[in-house]
C-alpha cells in the first residue's frame, strides 16, 4: 500500500491482477524523454512564478536529468507497481532528492501531464514522418525521371486503356504522398498546442504562467479550455486518419508491384534483397515486402477504428479509457513509419523491363480512343465516332487483327472519313505524345512535372535541414 | 443494345440483373446540378479553344439548362438502363438537340467527369457543414453565457473531481467544434481542385485549356497528374474522417445529456419537443434525440471504414469499385448534417436546474484538491499534502462527515499547518474562482473565453454572409 | 399532438425536425409483414389466455389482415408522424375497428415487438441466404466439373508455385461458401428465439402464455430473460459478421476474375452480359461486376462496424440507439444477397482458355518442388534437396533455360542422384497427378471431391425443397 | 546468405531492414509448443508411412523434445535472421542432429505448417475462453442469487421504466455470456480441422496419410481442399467476431458499473482493490477497471477490422499478407482474456446499497404501467388506459406529487374505474412480483432462472473437469 502516491484515501491495497491490468508502464515508458522534458519546463516555470525556490528548481531539474541518463543507460527499473511513466519518474525523483521531489507535481495532474507528453511525442513523430515521406517522394521522382519516356499500357479496370509513360504513372504516387505531407502538416497545427496548466480538469489555483512553459517547450499555442485539454484525443485520431491514407496509398503501390512482378505481367524485377524464398518450392522468389505492406494496411485501419470506438460516447473530462490511446498509436507509428522507409528503398532498386512494357502497350486495341478522336477531328460527333470505333474493334476481335494491321479500305467501310494519316495518328508513341493537356502523359509534360517536384523536394530539404 | 452509348464493341447486351446491379442512377442523380454545371463549363471551354463552334456551344448549353429545368420540375425520367447521371443527361441532350449533343463528351471521360461532380458536390457540402457548425457553436456559446457562474461538479472518471462552472464545461464543446471547423477547412483545400481534362486517365489529345474550365467553376487549383486525378478519393475519406470526429464529439455531448436527464443526476430537462414517449409506459419521456445521435455515430464510422476498405490495394487508375464511394458518403453527409442541426436546436431549449447542480457540487469531497493546495502554500511538498488530504478524506468517510464539517482541531490532528482560513479556502465558490490559470474554470476567465468565441463567431458570420 | 399514442404525459408536441429525425417508418416499413404476423399471433394468444374475448380477437385479426392487403395493394399511407411501422399499423387498426384496436397492445411493448419483428425478418433472410449460397455453390461445382483436368499454374504470393487443376482451385471456393452456410445455420439457432412477452423490459402482469405465441410463429425457443430480450442485438451482429465473411470470399474470387481477365493473364473471358464499356475508350470491356462486388465488400464491413460501435457501452435495457440497427442491416442484406446471386450467374457464363492456362502452367520453374521431391526419394534430406534445386533454378535463370530443357549431364553436375526418369517426374501433368494426398490437386481426387459436393448439394436441395 | 534455408536460388542476400521487417519470430515464438507438437506428429506419420525410417523418426522426435526443453528453460536464442518459429526450430534441429533434421520438412510447407500451428493454438485458446466465461457466469449467478429480491429501478433510455429485481438485471448478462459460450463452441468446430498435408497449396507427392497426423493431434476433421487449407483464415476472423461480442457485453456491464458508482447513482461500491486514486485529487477513487475494459473494447474491434481488411481481395493461395493475422489475434486474445478474468473477480467483490436501490425504485412514476394495466383489467382498452395514465402523470408533475400520494377521488376524476385496490396494485413490490410471464422479473421466476443457470454451470464444470 505504502508505495502508491495517491494511496492516502484507500484502506485496501490494489489487487495484483488489477495492478498488472491497469499499469501502462509497459508501453508508456516510450514517453520518458517527453515526460522529463515537460517536467523540467514545468519546474522552471514554477520557479519563475515564485512557486518553487531557485534552489528547489535546481535540485529537481538536476534530478530529472540524472534520471534520464539512468534510463538511457538501461539502469532504470520500470516496475508495474508504479503504474505509469509519470509515477515511476516522480517516485525515483523523491528517492534521489528527498521530499523536495514531491513539489514537482504542484499545479499539475497526470491528466494534463499525459496530454503534454503525448503531444510532444506526436509532434516529433509527425516531423519524422515528414522526413520519411520526403525520402519516399524522392525515390519516386528519381524513378520517374528514369522512365519519363518509357511507354507502358495505362490501365482502367485493370484493362488496357490508353498508353502512358511509366514516369507519369509513378508521379501519380508522388501526388498522393504530397497530399499526405500536407495532411500531416495540418494535423501538426492541431497537435502543437500546450495543455499543461489545465491540471486535473479545472485549471490550477497556483499562480502559474502557462506561456512560460509553452515557450520552454516551443509550443506556438496554448490550450484554451482546461476540460477540453485533458479529455481531447482528436489529434491522435486525426494523425491515425492521415496515416491510414498513407497506408492506403502504399497498399495500392504494393498491389501494383505484386501484379507487375508476376510471370504474366513481368513488368518489373524486385531486387533479391527485398524478397524471400519458399520453404518448400525452391524456385520461388516472393514479393514479400509489398505483400507485407499491403497486409499491414489493415493494422493501421484497425488502430484508427480502435480509437474512434474508444472515444465514442465518453463523458467529459478524463476517463481511464483514454489510456487505451497509446498502444494502437504506437503500433501505427511503428508500422507505417517502417513501411514508408522500406518502400523508399525498395523503389530505388526496382528494374523495369522496358521492352516488355512497350510490347504490352501495343496490345488490347489500346489506341482506339485515338482512332475515335481522329474521327472527331473530321467533324464526326464524339458519340458517333466512339460507336464507329467500337464496331471496328469488334471486327478486329472477330478477325483476330490489331487496329494498326487493318487496311485503309477496311477502315473506310466503317467511315469514309479515314485517310492514310490515321496510321500515324494511332501509333502508340504518337498517342502518348499527343496527350498534352496539363497533367497529361505526354513525355514533355511529365518531365516538367518532375522538375516541379524536384524543386518542391529541394524546398523541403532546406526546410527540414536534410 | 441500341441504347448504351458505349455499345459499339459488344455483341451481347447487358444482363438485366447486371444492369440493376451496376447502375448508379438511383443515388448519383443527386449530382445532377453539379454534372450540368460541369458540362456547361466544359462546353464553353471547348468553344473558347476552337474545338466546338459558337453555335454548337450555344445549342448544347441551352439544352443542358433545359434539362436541369426538367429535372427540377420532376419531369425527367431516371432510367436504370442509362446507368448513371452522366449518361442519362447526355442521352437526353442528344434526344433534344440531335447529333450535336454527341459533341459534348469530346475530350472528356466519365472518369474525370465523376471526379469533378463529386468535388463540386463535396465543396458545397463542406460549406454547408461550416454553416451548420457555426449554428451549433453559437448555441453552445449562448448557453455557456447563461451559465458562466453556474457551479456544478466537474467530473473525471465520472466521479466528482473539482467544482467547475457549467459554462466552462460547455465551452469545452465549443473548442471541439472549433477544431472540426478547422479540419473541414483544411479538407476543403484538398477537395477544391479541378480534375476535368484528365479524361480517362492519360489526358486528352484535344487542345483544351483546363484553366478556363477551372475559372468557370471557381476552382483555385487544377489537378497535376491525370492518372492520380481519376483514381483519387482521398478527399472523400478525409471528409469522412473529419465528420467521424464531429460525430464523436456529438456522441460525448449526447451521452452527457442522457446522463444528466436521468432521475439520478437530474441536472437538466430536455424540452418535450425533443423527446418521445413509450408505447407501454405512460410516464416515460425519453431523451430520444441524444440517444439517436449517439447511435448514429457508428453509422458514420462505418462509412469511413467502407471507403478505407474499398480503396485498399486498388491498382491505378479508375476501377469500378470507386462507384461505391457515393452511397456511404451521401449517407454520412445526411446523417451528420442533421445531427449537427438538431443538436444546435436542442441545446437552445435545455433547462438546467442550477440549484441541483450547486447542491451536487458540494458532494464527494470535491474540494479535497484545494485542501491539499492549501497545505502546499504552507510549504508542505505537494506529494505529502496529497497524502495528508487522502487520510482526512478517509477519516470523513469513516465518520460520515463532509470536509467542511470538520472542526479545526480535527484537521490539526492531521497537520499543524491548518488554521481558520482553511474553511474559506475549501468553499466551493472559492475553489472555482481561484482557478485562474489561463483556460481554467474561474468565472472571469470563462466570461473572457466566451467573449473571444463571440468575436470568432462574428467573424465567421461575415465570412459566410449569414 | 393528438395523434401520438403515447402523448398523454406531454405538454408540448414534437418538433417537426425531430419527428423526421426520429421516425423510422422510412425503412422499418420493410417489416410490415413480420409485424402483422407477430400481432396476429400475439392477439390469438391473448384470446386463448382469456385476456381478450373471442370476438375481440376475431375483429383484430380481420383488421390486421385487411391492413396487410392495403399495404400490398399500395393503398397504405406511411406517415412520418406515426414514427414507425408498429404505430402506423396500430393507428390504422384503431381507425378501422375502433377502440377495440387499442386492446392489441395489451401485454406488449414496442421493445419486445421490434425484437420479434427483426428476428422473424432475419430468420427469413438467413433462409434466403442459404438458398442463394446453394446456387452459388452449384455454379462453382458445375464449373469445377468442367475443369477437373484443366491444368493451370497454382499461385502463392501471386507467383507460379506448383501446377494445379482449375477445378481444384475453384473447389477452394466451394469450401469457403460451405463454411459460410454452416456459420449462417449456427447464427439461425441464436436468431430463432421468441422475445415477445418480455414487454418493456420486465415482463408483463397479464397472464400470458408465451409458448402459445412461439408455437404460432414456429419458434423452437423462447427468450429466458426479459431485460436481455429487449436489449440484445447479438443476432444482428453475428449475422453481419457471417455476411462479412461471405463478402470477403466473394472479394477474393472477384479479384481473381479481374486479374484473370487482364490482357496479361488472359485466362478467362467474362460474358459481355456481365461487362460494361467505356464512355471514352471504344475498345474497353470492363469486368464491372467483379469490381463492384469487390468494392461492396467495404460496405458490408462498414455495416458490421456501425453496429459494433453503436452497441458499445450501452446500459441496459432498450435505448433508442438500437433503432440504428436496421438500416445497416437492411443494406448489408440487399448488398450481399445480390452479390451472391449475381456471382452465381456470372460463373455459369465464364469461358476459360484452357490452352493459355496449360501454357502458363509450364512457366516459372513451376515443377521445381517436384525436382526436389525426386531427390528426396533418392534419400537426400529435403532441406539439401531444396538447396540443390534452388541452385539449378538460378543456373536456369542465368542461362535463360527451363528446367525441362536441361540435359541430364547438366543436372548431374548439381547432384549425382539424377537419372533419366527425372524428366517424366517433373512434367507438369505428372506433377499434378502425383499430388494424391487427401485434399490434393490430383484430378482423381478433385473428381471425388466434386462428387462429395454434389451429394451435399443434393441433400441441401431436399432440405430446402428446391 | 548461407543461413536461409531457401536461399539456393538467390544471388543477393536479404536486406537487413527487410529481414527485421519481414521476420515474424518476435511474435510467432508464441506458437513454439504447437509447432513442435505438430512436427512430432508429422514426423511420426512420415515414419508410419515409410517415408522416414524408424531411426530417423526417433532422432528427430528426440531432437524436437530437447528443443522444446531448451525453449522452456530460456536457453533458446530467437534470431530474427531465422525469420520465423518454424525456421528457427528446423535450423536448430539440423544443428543438433545433423542432416537428418533436414528430412523433417518432407511433404510439408510452411504454408500448411503455420495453418496447423494457428489452429492448434486457437483451439487451446477457445478452450481457455470457455473456462474463463464459466468463471464469469458463475460470478454473475452468485451475485444474482444474493439479489434475487433486491428491488431497483429498471431502465429504458436510462429513464426509470419499471421496477425490477437486481438479480434479474444481472441474469441478463448471464444470457449474453451464455450466447458467447455457444458462439465460441461453434467457432471451435470450424477451427478444429487439420490442414497439414496440404503442403504449399497443391498437396504433396509423398504417400502421406493425413488421418494418422490428425489422430495424433486429436483433430476430428481433415481439411478437404489443399488450396483452401493454406489460404483460409476464416477461423481467426470468426473467433475475433465472437470475441468482439464478448467485449461488447463487457463494455455494457462496465458502463453500468461506472454509472452506478457515481455520487449521483450511488448504487454500488467497487472494492478498493479494483480502483485507483488520482495524482492530484486526494479524494478520488476511480472505477478504473470497468473504464479500462470499456476502453479496450475498441482494441478488439480494431483487431477484427484489421483482419477483415487484410483478407479483402487477396487472390489464392497463400500470400505474405497473411502473416499479419497473428499480432492482432494475439493482442485480442490477451486483451479479452484478461478482461473476462478480471471482471469475474471484480463482480465477486461488489457491494450494492439495497436501501438506495429500493428508494430509487420508487422514483419517476415507475409504476405508471401498472396503473394502466389496472385500467385494462377494468376493461378499458390498453391504448386509452395508457392515455389516461399519461394525463395523471402530467397532473402529478404539475402538482409535484407521486402516483401513490394521490387521493382516490383525484384519480377518479381521470377515470371512474379506479377503486381502493389501485394503491396495492401500484406498489413497487407488487409491481415486481406480478411480472410472472416466463422470463419476467418476479422474484420467484428469477430464482428459478438462477437454478437453471446453476445446473448449466454444473454441467460445464463436469465437461471442463473443473
Amino acid at each position: 500500500m505504502a508505495n502508491k502516491l495517491w494511496s492516502g484515501r484507500f484502506k485496501q491495497s490494489t489487487n495484483r491482477l488489477v495492478e498488472d491490468f491497469s499499469a501502462s508502464i509497459d508501453f508508456d515508458w516510450r514517453l520518458y524523454k517527453e515526460d522529463i522534458m515537460g517536467s523540467i519546463a514545468h519546474c522552471k516555470m514554477l520557479g519563475q512564478c515564485g512557486i518553487l525556490s531557485e534552489e528547489e528548481v535546481e535540485k529537481i531539474v538536476d534530478g530529472l536529468i540524472e534520471i534520464q541518463r539512468e534510463i538511457e543507460r538501461g539502469e532504470f527499473e520500470f516496475d508495474r507497481a508504479l503504474e505509469d511513466i509519470h509515477m515511476a519518474i516522480e517516485q525515483r525523483l523523491i528517492e534521489k532528492i528527498g521530499d523536495i521531489g514531491g513539489k514537482l507535481h504542484t499545479a499539475r495532474s497526470r491528466n494534463d501531464q499525459i496530454a503534454l507528453d503525448l503531444r510532444l511525442y506526436l509532434r516529433n513523430t509527425i516531423n519524422s514522418f515528414l522526413k520519411l515521406l520526403h525520402s519516399l517522394k524522392t525515390s519516386i521522382v528519381d524513378l520517374a525521371e528514369q522512365h519519363s519516356e518509357t511507354v507502358m499500357p495505362g490501365f482502367t479496370h485493370l484493362q488496357h486503356a490508353q498508353p502512358v509513360v511509366l514516369g507519369h504513372h509513378l508521379m501519380a504516387y508522388y501526388e498522393m504522398f504530397r497530399r499526405d505531407t500536407a495532411r500531416l502538416k495540418d494535423c501538426l497545427k492541431r497537435t502543437n498546442v500546450m495543455p499543461l496548466g489545465s491540471a486535473a480538469l479545472a485549471g490550477t489555483t497556483f499562480p502559474v504562467d502557462r506561456k512560460i512553459t509553452a515557450d520552454y517547450l516551443e509550443f506556438p499555442e496554448i490550450s484554451r479550455n482546461s476540460i477540453d485539454a485533458v479529455s481531447d484525443r482528436d489529434f491522435v485520431i486525426e494523425f491515425l486518419s492521415a496515416v491510414s491514407l498513407i497506408m492506403l496509398h502504399l497498399s495500392r503501390l504494393s498491389e501494383e508491384l505484386v501484379l507487375w512482378s508476376t510471370t504474366e505481367f513481368n513488368f518489373v524485377t524486385i531486387s533479391d534483397a527485398f524478397c524471400t524464398g519458399s520453404s518448400i518450392m525452391p524456385q520461388k522468389k516472393n514479393p514479400d515486402v509489398p505483400e507485407l505492406i499491403r497486409g499491414k494496411t489493415g493494422r493501421v485501419y484497425g488502430a484508427l477504428m480502435s480509437l474512434l470506438t474508444m472515444m465514442k460516447g465518453l463523458p467529459l473530462a478524463y476517463n481511464r479509457d483514454l489510456q487505451e490511446d497509446k498502444e494502437p498509436l504506437f503500433d501505427a507509428i511503428d508500422t507505417a513509419g517502417t513501411c514508408v522507409e522500406i518502400m523508399a528503398r525498395l523503389l530505388s532498386e526496382l528494374v523495369f523491363d522496358k521492352e516488355r512494357l512497350r510490347e504490352m502497350a501495343g496490345e488490347g486495341f489500346i489506341t482506339a480512343t485515338d482512332l475515335a478522336d481522329y474521327l472527331v477531328r473530321k467533324n464526326i460527333p464524339f458519340r458517333r465516332a466512339h460507336h464507329i470505333t467500337g464496331e471496328i474493334v469488334r471486327y478486329c476481335i472477330e478477325k483476330n487483327r490489331k487496329l494498326e494491321e487493318l487496311e485503309l479500305n477496311e477502315l473506310r467501310e466503317f467511315s469514309g472519313a479515314f485517310s492514310e494519316d490515321i496510321f500515324e495518328f494511332i501509333a502508340v508513341e504518337s498517342s502518348v505524345s499527343k496527350r498534352e493537356s496539363f497533367g497529361g502523359t505526354a513525355p514533355e509534360l511529365v518531365k516538367k512535372a518532375i522538375e516541379v517536384a524536384k524543386t518542391e523536394l529541394e524546398d523541403e530539404k532546406n526546410q527540414f535541414n536534410l
